[in-house]
């Protein structure tokens, strides 16, 4: 059974790390400098806490962390894997531009390591379902097709790195670009006093929207904070001086200014909910 | 029967005035300066041209224009308005901000006419449906009323004027919004050369957006050079300065490179076809 280190256990990481350590694989990861809660996730996904320089030994690692720290990431990994026995595949499975994912990816090479970049689509493994895919690209990307075995769903792009980036910063901008159009839209009706007027609105004229925006709005409050750090990365990846990337540049500010009210005051949380509540 | 007066003869207010004559009512317009295929809609839609001066002997005024010339519109009614022996109901039905009209509010009350803030929600009149929606607020909503009889959706909402902009600005940052997103991220994969990628994921695990966007983007080629200043006024709507106001910026400027393609190489809309005619 292959050696995976997973950094970190986040939501994302934990999740895959309990999906690879039930089929049976051993997961190893870093809790230096970890939270409580990223703690106890790792110890209920049965990860082992090996340090970062033990990390190099693994067979795979798979990088799963909010966008802005995976290029950090690879800078502090990458004297630890140099002067390692071992050349690990690495794997970025972050939300990130294919810019940022080809300066990863040269780190990781200056390191003597393959690279894969993968986008992953879909929520955290779960019991009961086989997602979320795991795009891959790049030359390496086939040898990640041994983690199907442990059930990761894998899917090879045949394309350069870069690739599985750009699909998953386009899937995700129209995902989650929507969720904050429909804050943006129904923060404003609230305030103008219209919300059960739009709600009944799109109840009769966008059925398929309202319930759409019903179910993934209130997921949206808690990962708004990470979210404001991949709608930069979209923003960059659509061209920052276009209109595309400055419509992901106002996404980015909306998730952070839904994070702050989420620390703070909760009132735009709670606009949200009473407008949501009014959705059939 | 009223005679309601319609500026201008455009796909929407040619469309409204069809309905309103074969119901029987004189619908008059103004002619002056307009373009061939303006006056072609105007005749086919059974309009009067009895030139702007008499247009204040109309019982109801409905401005229906692309926003950005909504203010100006009214502005050059005022004084005829304000000679004229009568007082028209003037309705602007533009796609404006809350703040826009009332601006157009105060200038056609200083005039001496009693005002409707109007917001459509749907496409033109046609034969063959009851819509759009006519939402109507402030004061003198219910006078709209009358138009009922003459197939016409109004739609009060008891509510200052303002109210029915809202709405319809929260409406279509939603609809609208979406669009721009789609637009934006199948141009973007499509440069990243994961074009097929996305459409076959989107297919997947977002079929009903897929479908959504598969249906909307194509139409809005033709109509990207009247959004950009709806999504001017949506900017302004939900406040220039916060996130929710840079996406609609975004979205501006996104119609109006659109808009420019579509007169020029048309090279953006070649791509946008050619990843829509890969969804499922």
């Amino acid at each position: 059974m292959p050696t995976i280190a997973i950094i970190a256990p986040g939501n994302m990481g934990a999740a895959v790390a309990r999906r690879l350590t039930h089929a049976g694989a051993r997961v190893v990861t870093s809790l230096a400098g970890r939270s409580q809660a990223s703690r106890d996730r790792a110890r209920d996904a049965g990860m082992e806490d090996v340090g970062e320089e033990a990390l190099a030994a693994a067979d795979t690692i798979l990088s799963i962390l909010p966008p802005g720290d995976a290029e950090a990431l690879a800078r502090r990994l990458a004297p630890i894997l140099a002067r390692a026995d071992t050349r690990p595949l690495y794997a970025d499975c972050n939300a990130v531009s294919p810019e940022t994912v080809g300066r990863i990816g040269g780190i990781v090479a200056s390191a003597g390591c393959p690279f894969v970049d993968v986008g992953i689509i879909g929520g955290p493994p779960k019991d009961n379902s086989s997602g979320p895919a795991f795009y891959a690209s790049g030359e390496a990307a086939r040898r990640l097709e041994a983690l199907r075995d442990l059930g990761i769903d894998i899917r090879v792009l045949p394309k350069p790195v870069g690739a599985a980036s750009a699909l998953k910063m386009s899937y995700s901008g129209i995902t989650k670009g929507l969720t904050a159009l429909g804050a943006a839209m129904m923060l404003a009706a609230h305030e103008a006093g219209v919300a059960e007027d739009l709600t009944s609105e799109l109840d009769e004229s966008q059925p398929v929207l309202a319930d759409w925006l019903k179910r993934q709005v209130p997921r949206m409050y808690g990962k708004a904070y990470r979210w404001d750090g991949e709608m930069e990365e979209i923003a960059s990846f659509a061209g920052r001086e276009r209109g595309s990337g400055i419509i992901y540049t106002g996404a980015a500010r909306l998730y952070r200014e839904i994070a702050e009210d989420l620390r703070g005051e909760r009132e735009q949380i709670a606009a949200l909910d009473e407008v949501i509540s009014r959705i059939a």
